[in-house]
């Protein structure tokens, strides 16, 4: 089934709606939005988030696909009749305080699964919506943005390295034993607010890690940027260093540690690896 | 002598002769950069650094000012015949790590002052030579992105608060408990690496507030957002709650507290604050 589809074709049709359905929405951010609720994965619901879930749903749809979708706004709902083909997880905005605020970084997340787990995500898409840079992955067939091949960073020293820490909301004095060496050796520590864009930061050499280690982020955030990470070349594990494997659910959360190469890896786990 | 020069003007000229002047320069970022050696402020200098400065001294030259250049990467020049005009403290490019990795967030930051010291800057200009965003304020008449008005955010609370917080190479164990009930209590914390633009988010409402006591950013990179944020109605003091009356040199050293309004610098304020 995968084979016989040009899922990189399909992912792209997506993010071309998506850029297309969100537009109106981008010149009434400033006035006052109607109350929708909490989406499935516990953020409040925006008109934009809704908008761009609509586009990619119904993108799928015009290419006839059977599908369950798994998203942080609207949950799982199934849309398949009796042969499913596929589950798309997706993030229809990540970085949806960013896009409130004006602030350049944000992004549109999908990733298609055989299961709805996340060591089963074959395709993936991360666009970041305001400076129209996209990322995709096919499974074996390397990572891409806007079609070239990229490749992580090959620095291995904390103290020349660029990294991302998200540190929003968390229980500091829980994690402070596992950030405080990591944050005292690390030259250049950033945030930016769109952690599926932040992992294509380091799948393309533009940081070289990422950590959230906060048990707060939810794989609808990472499942695209997870398989394009892996495609580039890089290494993404829990921060015990055991593979991820979890469950593709709005809310499911994890932590993990995002590296360029394996020595970068290593290092960053030798740091943050819980002590009990 | 201050009202007899378009300061605006003269700004505006540099900051389109650094845009000129570093364009060949964005082309070569990847291949191997001379050694320079350090800079004034510490930092290893690139050739970019130094076309930066030198647009900036070349353009101020052109008018015919008569001043002492501070700079991040010369130093104190003097530049002034037998009646100096101003000092003016530069920051050629700051975000150069941002430059060089890829990463679209790094600025250029002047500020003119009749002494040597921060409280007396009385026109200043940040751009963001990435986005092309120009950030400019006069002392007493406001602040302006690409001249329209800005005014900082409103918001007073932390849980909706997007806070940037710089935490590059510092002393975990000795600011930690001044950090940890602001990070408990943020819920957006962001970093995005080029200080002096992160000051003029706060000025335009982008962020809440941007936290930086680790006691290691220059001088040279808040000068220009100094008086950009105070124009916008923001507040800037020491965590302590002093006034920032700080020398301008390129080595001096500062720890601030800027936030959008009076409410919100309070509320940072009773948390950061030393204990001792």
């Amino acid at each position: 089934m995968r084979s016989e589809i040009d899922w990189l074709k399909i992912l792209l049709h997506c993010k071309d709606n998506v850029k297309v359905h969100i537009h109106p929405h981008l010149k009434t951010l400033s006035e006052p939005q109607p109350d929708l609720g909490k989406g499935a994965g516990g953020d409040p619901m925006k008109p934009i988030d809704l908008a761009a879930e609509k586009a990619i749903v119904e993108t799928l749809r015009q290419h006839d696909l059977s599908f369950t979708l798994i998203s942080e706004e609207s949950g799982v709902k199934e849309f398949s009749e009796e042969s499913k083909q596929c589950y798309v997880t997706v993030d229809p905005i990540d970085g949806t305080t960013n896009l409130d605020r004006g602030l350049p970084f944000y992004a549109s997340s999908i990733a298609i699964s055989t299961m709805p787990a996340l060591s089963t995500v074959f395709a993936a898409l991360v666009t970041d919506l305001f400076h129209d840079t996209t990322y995709t992955a096919l499974e074996g067939e390397g990572a891409y943005r806007d079609g070239k091949k990229i490749t992580p960073s090959a620095h291995t020293s904390l103290e020349e390295a660029v990294i991302g820490l998200d540190l929003n909301g968390c229980k500091v004095k829980e994690i402070a034993p596992q950030l405080t060496n990591l944050i005292q050796k690390t030259k250049h520590i950033r945030h930016f607010g769109a952690n599926a864009l932040e992992l294509c930061y380091v799948a393309d050499g533009l940081t070289d890690a990422f950590v959230d280690i906060r048990g707060k982020l939810r794989v609808t955030d990472i499942a695209a940027g997870f398989l394009i990470l892996k495609e580039a070349g890089g290494t993404i594990t829990a921060p015990e260093g055991r593979a991820l494997d979890v469950k593709l659910d709005p809310k499911q959360k994890m932590k993990f540690v995002a590296s360029g190469n394996r020595q970068m890896h290593k290092t960053i786990l030798s740091l943050v690896k819980p002590k009990c």
